[in-house]
């Protein structure tokens, strides 16, 4: 059920990979609450991804950018402004690759370049998009910026290796910089810390079903799914949330709050 | 500007006292967004105030209502069911008084009776209304609740006096209460930490005036007015943000993760 | 091993129940390390326990005082500071009744009379014990009080009911006194959040032994004992931790920061 | 005082830059309490620091690491336990270096090599250790290692730039590894998030002198000074503290959980 809540509104949606990602769903929603929107992803995944029938579903143009490339990103700002006729309202950014998890490496046995990378692509980034829009002015007072995080960042899930790492400097990045562009240009910058999803990333971690399962017994509501998540980084780039920024906020059916659920206390009682 | 998000939906808002709180401002904007909603508040405080002016605006009935006695808040709920004809799908919780600063004295001289009755009227009040909500089967699935707090909960402000640790628990409560509803039915509580506001009831502080300036400083974005979080309680009434649960909520501008601000720096140089 | 840590301190003790208790092992360890002591406890709680023994080992008086009567406690600081002969330089507050629990109450069936008496002695009582204090003067600049407190402060763990909000009280209680009496006189304040604990109290819990188990493999180092909790008391009564004030110090093995372990994998994939 | 708390234990001190500095404290008193150490440092602050001095006070050798380094890593703990002639006890982590700041670089205007460099002296380096010593399986059961952190990593301080996102990263790193070496060897990793001082490295910070007011009034008992900081060191390098890990540990006089001071609101009202 749509509600014009962002009509009018133009934004940028990163990692938009497949039909299950959370950037898919939220630009969907986005497009369905009235945004006009562009996709962006890097240069091998959208050769690889089905993001052209996103793009057709979104009326929105693909514009290509390694978030690591500090030209492709005053690129992507560029062409998106001159797209818009305008500045930008909104940013999702749902961008993150673990080098050494991909190549097998546990977390007491780190490859330092491949870590760096991972840092460079899951959390820097976040820092080189806002950096860019901060100097091409690409955003409209009262934007809204948000990134997409793990409790990992402030609690160790040990087969989710580096990533914890990156997630934490990924919140403290959005912190930061959330000050500046606030106190420069009401711009707010928010990561939602959002349940496990069954998405192709999250498919790639080693015990990810045992866990999926702990996830959703832990949580009152349950996990949370990639739609529901759409719905409240649609809240989040509204007005209705003006004054929130600089936040982690967990979107994930209670589970950061539950220290043990029934569920989990009788499992251990087997 | 109004986008039916509320449509078909029933609350019930407490401590509505006067057009400056922020549960009037709730008030408003929740039928603005197309919901139907009771008022009530102390019987004591619904003589003093302004509310049937609300009422009437709103075109809803207030129930009078001691959060502190039980056969009052049973006859609120059975009454608002009547009332909508249907069972409940929000609440907003602005309930607090700070019986010992109202009576000057300071938190290393507590009277424990006031002390008492603080609790039970700022942070308790919550449980009870939980509590008969749940035993009455009050509440739709996916209803939403809300208590109002502040970030003293977390975090010293010496004036704030016994209020703080009334907020501590209040939001304790939330949390713990918000897990069995979740498990039950599916009912998310939450608590918004919002920014000082000069309502009638914050006025009555103690350094108030001062202490505004710091927190407008230390606010990237400035402190939240009313309005704004009339409109955020919107979205956290809505079924936008279903999988939001057990959080305290901060919605400050920016405030709650600022360590220090270059106005605040000035300031101390001075 | 002993190190003369505390060597011409005096101390007072709350809450030593029997041999397996916190404040017992605490005791020990403080006069191993050259503290005088004074044991108290509630009168009733006094003629069940064992604490003679105590006493006679640790060569100290035993002061009977309900931590709820403020003449009880005016006798217990005066009284001390008699047998002294100067003031106090450390407290250690264990103290903690769930009343509800105790009667079978679930946390949705709350009676709240049995709630209010809760509160005031397992939280309000550390504010009853630190003003006494403050009023007397009973305190040496740089004396350190430290209170027991557990993580269903901050997170829910269902079975706990009650008492989760009477810790998340206590720890504002700590946070609130700490800021005062650390202006005031230089005194700290902090609460150590202990793993649970095979005491006489905590066996009365529901679910605590699959509980008990799930904290062990949570914990990377495992449970923290009563003893290692004793050690912990010391260094924290020590000057060695002058600076450390108004935190709640989680002594855990890592349970804390744990967000899931192998072990717990492991057993949920079962 | 000495008490002999680390008689017995051998430990590794990285960052003595001058008499000042927290590290150079810490050599001093962990010696004092008994322990055996090497101390360590960059090639090139080598040269530049007068760390001979205190490597002759103490008897320890110096042995010049590259934290970024993984050969002079191997090779540091190497000859350490060549020289000990046995396994490592403590490691104090003292290593920080902000590249745009030093280059007069804002925030919102990073230069993303520099940034790369100042995430792996200041963060990455803790991983590196760790890793080191995990593979030579360097430490001893119950070893204790704490890395120095600020405040800056959970709540902005603008002019502290990107060295806030290092500390965040820091303390993750801990708590990732603290759960991995807990399960794997019982060896404990913790942050002290410590006062600011007036080191040789603090002095560089931008409106240092105007926070470091800011900081003394919002603490109730002031700024812990570099000398407490050896202290807390020592408390949480001895066998008083084995259950603690995996958490950031505020050393700061109150700091961290004061909102506001009465100091504070004073200088406000100017």
């Amino acid at each position: 059920m749509a509600h014009n809540l962002l009509k009018g509104k133009k934004g940028i949606i990163f990692g938009a990979l497949d039909e299950k990602s959370i950037a898919w769903r939220t630009a969907l929603r986005c497009v369905e609450e009235g945004a006009e929107i562009v996709l962006t992803n890097a240069p091998i995944a959208l050769r690889m991804g089905e993001i052209k029938k996103l793009a057709d579903t979104c009326n929105a143009p693909v514009i290509p950018a390694d978030v690591t490339n500090m030209d492709d990103l005053n690129n992507l700002f560029t062409k998106s402004m001159e797209h818009f006729g305008g500045k930008i309202d909104f940013v999702l950014h749902s961008v993150a690759m673990g080098m050494n998890i991909r190549k097998g490496r546990s977390y007491t046995d780190l490859d330092y370049d491949f870590n760096h990378k991972t840092f460079d692509i899951s959390a820097i980034s976040l820092h080189r998009v806002l950096q860019t829009a901060y100097k091409l002015d690409a955003l409209n007072e009262w934007a809204s910026v948000i990134a997409l995080s793990y409790i990992a960042a402030e609690r160790v899930f040990p087969d989710y290796g580096e990533m914890a790492d990156a997630k934490a400097l990924l919140q403290s990045i959005a912190r930061s910089f959330g000050y500046h562009y606030g106190v420069h240009k009401k711009v707010r910058v928010n990561t939602i810390s959002q349940s496990p999803v069954k998405t192709t990333a999250g498919s790639g971690v080693q015990g990810f079903d045992g866990f999926m399962r702990y996830a959703e017994e832990m949580s009152p509501l349950g996990n949370a799914s990639a739609d529901e998540c759409a719905d409240y980084a649609v809240s989040l780039f509204s007005d209705l949330t003006r004054m929130v920024t600089m936040q982690n906020l967990y979107h994930d059916g209670g589970f950061s709050y539950t220290g043990i659920s029934a569920g989990v206390v009788a499992q251990m009682e087997k």
